[in-house]
């Protein structure tokens, strides 16, 4: 009887093992014959399931999208709906989610040199947009009572900041522990509550 | 009569090409040579003034910091004191400041995974909290007034968040005008002053 191999969850492993390679050699470094070895496949297995070196990093980078929402999902599944915990599970808190933000940075530091991961990064871009949209419609229900032009700049600010922390933990991770970022992000999402009931209720009063 | 070389120019002009070289073509494919040959040197000549790439890149690390400063300080002579103003001398709003924003992004994409340039960021990482602080003292007179914790905690989000826009404004130009960069930082600022003075009272009132 042939084996049976679940396609989907190869490559999901292969993407998985990309990105913990990416993080811990760099984005040039890891080649698809390096991946491979890591993940204790041929070169020739991995091509099997790849073309070429970016379509593993477009998977890699869905893979952390996917990820990240199956954490919030569960979260809200769990009946947690405090903001700043859901929002966590896209920040360096701990080695898994360090690894994954470590790959987000190699991948940045990538996009400027190179047009077709520029591309890349816009689809993917889109996508993480939705996701923060979603979870402001989940777990900030406030949110949706504001005007869009201000529900647009606080989406903006907080995957801005998000974005901002993991460039900061990352890069220095001594100097920002998991609780300094809890609390920045708390304070981030204290102060946009603030400002947009504000705007909310000026242009109510105006309206 | 031997010609005279302005060494310290020198040193600053392949700083400088260096940068251009990593935003364009990336941090691995920066090598010394590709450097050289885009300043119009022969690698040899470069190796007069530098040991090693990472020393080059220490040099343009430091060059875009003193960059950054020395526009700060322009602002400042000109008595130009608008905060958001001045703290856009940070952003990507221009090609210049693009480059070289796109530089730090390379750069950073590479801290996870080299030993070596962790230790670098470390250094540069603390000159520019420095350069904020002072920034901080010289145009927002207001802080100044606020209890230490508060200005650090006010101090780290402003990092953060001007990090944030660099990531998001590098990676997705097309999303980030430089209109959308700077209302995002006024907005940032503003919600800061506000909460950092509430903070403020409350401790003046409770002291």
């Amino acid at each position: 009887m042939p084996k049976i191999v679940d396609h989907a969850k190869r490559r999901d492993e292969i993407a998985q093992v990309a990105c913990q390679v990416v993080a811990a050699h760099g984005f040039e470094h890891a080649t698809v014959a390096r991946i491979a070895r890591a993940a204790g496949y041929t070169t020739g297995m991995v091509a099997h399931y790849f073309d070429s070196k970016q379509e593993i990093i477009l998977a890699a980078l869905r893979l952390m999208l996917t990820r990240i929402e199956a954490r919030l999902t569960r979260r809200h599944e769990l009946g947690e709906d405090d903001l700043v915990s859901v929002l966590s599970e896209a920040l360096p808190l701990d080695e898994q989610r360090f690894t994954e933000c470590a790959f987000w940075m190699a991948f940045w530091g990538q996009v400027s040199a190179d047009r077709n991961l520029r591309r890349l990064n816009a689809c993917v871009h889109r996508e993480y947009m939705r996701l923060y949209a979603r979870c402001f419609v989940r777990h900030w229900p406030a949110s949706s009572s504001w005007p869009k032009p201000v529900r647009d700049q606080a989406l903006r600010s907080v995957v801005t900041f998000v974005n901002g922390l993991t460039a900061s933990a990352v890069t220095s991770p001594a100097d920002w522990p998991p609780a300094t970022q809890v609390a920045q992000l708390r304070l981030q999402l204290g102060m946009l509550g603030i400002w947009a009931k504000g705007r909310h209720s000026r242009s109510a009063a105006a309206g």
